[in-house]
């Protein structure tokens, strides 16, 4: 079974490494999939909104995010099937919660803080080498997950919210929910909320981030726009974004995670 | 067959997990090597030149490149079989025309554009994970090249077209290929053009980047000159290249990629 | 048997892709575990630390370390193999010293310098894809170590050495060891030294930097004290750190490799 690695460790210290070394010692012909370890430090929301868009892209198998600030504290470390078969494994704070819903729900879960499977001495800080990655290992070796850690009940399962935007009469408010590593933006929008807007492709809006406005162009890709110009679009993940063909879209609003971005017709 | 992977996604986002993620999904065992997702985003030679140096290392297999500023526009997608039985497949701008010269020549091309193996529905900005990746993906784990898409006449592919360097009696003007993590600048200039001007081991030069000039030494390798201190020397890809001795070349002459570099003999 | 490479080659350019297409030319079933390519350039001590700390999370195999300012000069390249099984492959300057301490000492060492299994030609500059990375999947491909160079005195082998604390009444000198990705700070303090010390948990300590100076309290992990004040713990790898809960404690503290940190009892 595929084991994927979703965190926020950065490309340059050694913390994913270790964890490609707990896995193969556990699991030496382990298949692992490295979705992103390029998360935002600490940006729960992020983690759980990547792993929801790349979930149904990755084979089924034992799915690892680890997002977490409060490492070390009581906060739980969960493991939990989801309905279409997925283990999904990480701390109880929200950074799964996208994703089983994006794989039909919650089948069972389990308190995985004291599993069997930690590798002891567990450390206060590093819980991905320590708890999360050996009890995914084992999990995808063949463990039964029920006796990987203590029976939960689903509905004490942490949940993450996330801003809603507000569609009027002129334009909608929407958030920045992503930005990715090019500089576009991602909002809490998708093409049912252009329609409700009367959006077409070829028509211009105002997009007011908080830094500055600009005009934009509604099209299905980058180069529908000359270079430099800004264009709203949907992207691979089915979500309304903003972007400036060769150039950074957020970095022309202003925008960073959770701003408020407006689209206004013209 | 391995498959390799050379993009201009980076190391932050999701894109390059997602595309391991898709072609496991496909072929559960691929063997994959992640040439480099650190092509400067959009930079068509970057990554044409990266990929013809890197491919003699590399095993024979299906080689993915996409830097692909006109994705979702009508470009092509292309998958071409080398004469020494390489398979590349990425857009076709001339981003996998060096390397087929570097495998001895195209034998046969395919528009792979609206290949039956996409992953539909077809995203207008994610190729790589909605054609290439998935096109690649069956062709290691078997499929006929002919079966990816339609013929396509060899002189209809696009190429690359590469600056040259002016060799002259007082020197060369050549100009910045490459300029790698370090610093160093790669040169379009061979030992070849060296031995033209006459420019052996311990000579010295004045190096010219758009920023200043500099002294610098003919070596073999860094540790030839004191730290600090300008060095021309045959990089490991067979270019002549110039590097500060743990320093950064590029900032010391003020090079960016494909700006002119005068090397003027003393 | 695994291959595992740590480098200073960063994540940006072509070079791990490489080394990998290297391995997989000789050994295609290869298991390959990248345990970081994020050392600071040529930084010898800090690539040392960090095999000497993934080690024991990595299943024994050929491990290969490449920092190597001196490459293509008349320093050796060596593999040795250690108590515990393990063969260290890389530069020898030190890079390979801490993690065979940490392997039960050397068995036995070899110059492969001029090895049967490089690559020819050999590069000047690129001697992870030309000489280590070759040899080492030579013998994890089941090569004898006495085939693949010359014997080699023990004794021989270039040694690390580190700074070491001083331990006074009012409190200790450390040294800034390692600083990771996050900010956080590991110093060449372990446990046992806060004891002599008499620092337990909840205790509050004056630390200074080069930059300056701050207030911080003994505890086991990030979250145990607000966003923004610093703390000393014990990290992941058994050394003492300072940290600064979701900021970052080598900027507060103007600390860089190497730089002096003074603990003081309050």
């Amino acid at each position: 079974m595929t084991i994927t690695l979703l965190t926020d460790y950065g490309p340059h210290d050694e913390f994913v490494g270790v964890c490609h070394g707990v896995i193969r010692k556990i699991l030496p012909d382990a298949s692992i999939v490295d979705v992103t370890h390029g998360i935002s430090r600490h940006d729960v929301r992020h983690g759980a909104i990547s792993l929801r868009n790349a979930l149904p892209y990755l084979p089924v198998g034992v799915h690892v995010a680890i997002v977490d600030p409060q490492v070390g504290t009581e906060r739980r470390a969960v493991a939990v099937r989801c309905e279409d078969g997925r283990v999904l494994v990480g701390p109880d704070n929200g950074v799964l919660s996208l994703a089983w819903e994006r794989a039909g729900g919650v089948a069972e879960a389990f308190d995985v803080t004291r599993s069997q499977h930690r590798l002891e001495p567990v450390s206060a800080t590093f819980h991905g080498r320590d708890v999360f990655v050996p009890v995914a290992a084992h999990l995808a070796a063949g463990a039964e997950l029920r006796e990987a850690g203590q029976p939960l009940g689903i509905d004490e399962l942490a949940l993450l919210e996330l801003p809603g935007p507000i569609v009027d009469e002129d334009g909608a408010t929407a958030h920045a929910l992503l930005v990715d590593g090019y500089g576009n933006v991602s909002l809490d929008l998708t093409h049912q909320h252009l329609m409700e807007l009367g959006l077409t492709l070829g028509e211009r809006v105002e997009i007011a981030g908080p830094g500055l406005s600009s005009e934009a162009v509604v099209v299905q890709t980058f180069a529908d726009v000359a270079p430099g110009e800004m264009l709203l679009y949907e992207d691979a993940w089915g979500a309304v974004a903003v972007a400036v063909n060769r150039g950074d879209a957020a970095k022309a609003l202003g925008s960073t995670r959770d701003s408020e971005v407006r689209i206004k017709r013209r």
